[in-house]
């Protein structure tokens, strides 16, 4: 009998103090040796973009979202008193004095623990955001995939 | 037995895109045959308002507020790069653009589906809404009603 | 055979009208005999500091984040229309009104039901916010808490 417990996260929110938390919990719940599934919507998938400019077939529209959301976990601002990015350069200045896992490592020992990790299709749509702007290994499907997983874990929360 | 699964979903939030998520969620889980019930709560309140003006009994505050939140589901703006409505706008031109389903539309589909549509009395009477100014089909009650729905529950979100 | 459910809420916000949600959930579910534990972390912080200025010793960012950040359940601003905190004075002011229970009432009662409230210590390593800044009563635990309990409950939200 499987006997693992399992967490689903909506990560909807691209702001870094709450991805971070995100992650936070998910890592924590797969060092605890659970099944995590994070599924990434809206502006969430910002978390994901890789860095540099990718070409990718975009409608006006899209492309000039594109251009205005931060392209990955580097460039997110925080929720409140972000200051135009001051506010979360700070925070992440008080975070390395304080010896907090930033949100690039912490990502990188989510994929490392195995975390599940899927960007919502539908949401790339209508944000314009394309598979090939998105870091390796993530998987792409929508709500019903969700709520399968969500139906198997014993916390789901929405960030 | 009733094996029917059972999902709920506070919909606190009266931003665009987060209401969108919460209603594309319900109507997932309802077409995978799961009862659902969306709670409505503070700004999640105004999706619910009827696009025109209703005459109700205010107070001058509850009627300030009243003129300042938006009238329905129309009106809603998006939670990141609003500009005064203009990001909501192009954000619907986009959707339309892919085919995704308006909020109105899954609204519509929500009611059809059966999904149980409650508004907070609580924060009604904090928003200074009236039961003649929302839209036709919804249940009223508090945290009580919600808390022995969720009990049944085996997905609960707050969005 | 213990039939007590239990419910967990992590406060990550520090809006008024989200804590005030948090709280109102919490308290219905302990008035229905229920477990309940709130963690608070990041922002939600700030419902639990004191009121009074506190001598603590903090870097220059710290201490910079403290004096920017309200100090208590009087001082949250509210998430929409807050305009300065005037929108967060006319809520309140419609709230009495309505002799709808104010925050501080809220989580007084809260502390009488005996509900657990648990301040995050990775987050207040981050927004410099020592133990002796916030009210009595508080647990001090991390992530590793917070999921020992969720697994013991059976509705878990993230607000």
């Amino acid at each position: 009998m499987d006997t693992k417990k399992k967490k689903t996260i909506i990560v909807f929110s691209g702001d870094l103090d709450k991805v971070m938390a995100a992650f936070v919990i998910a890592n924590g719940a797969a060092a605890m040796d659970d099944d995590v599934t994070m599924f990434f919507t809206f502006w969430g998938l910002n978390t994901l973009r890789k860095p540099e400019k990718v070409k990718a077939k975009k409608s006006f529209l899209q492309g000039m979202f594109g251009r205005m959301m931060p392209r990955g976990a580097e460039k997110l601002g925080i929720s409140k008193m972000n200051f135009g990015g001051m506010g979360a350069s700070m925070m992440k200045i008080v975070m390395k004095q304080q010896n907090v896992t930033s949100l690039p490592e912490l990502i990188q020992t989510a994929k490392e623990q195995g975390i599940k990790m899927i960007a919502c299709t539908m949401s790339m749509d209508v944000m314009g955001i394309r598979e090939e702007e998105l870091i390796e290994g993530l998987e792409f499907a929508g709500v019903a995939t969700y709520l399968g997983e969500a139906d198997e874990a014993n916390v789901n929360l929405f960030i």
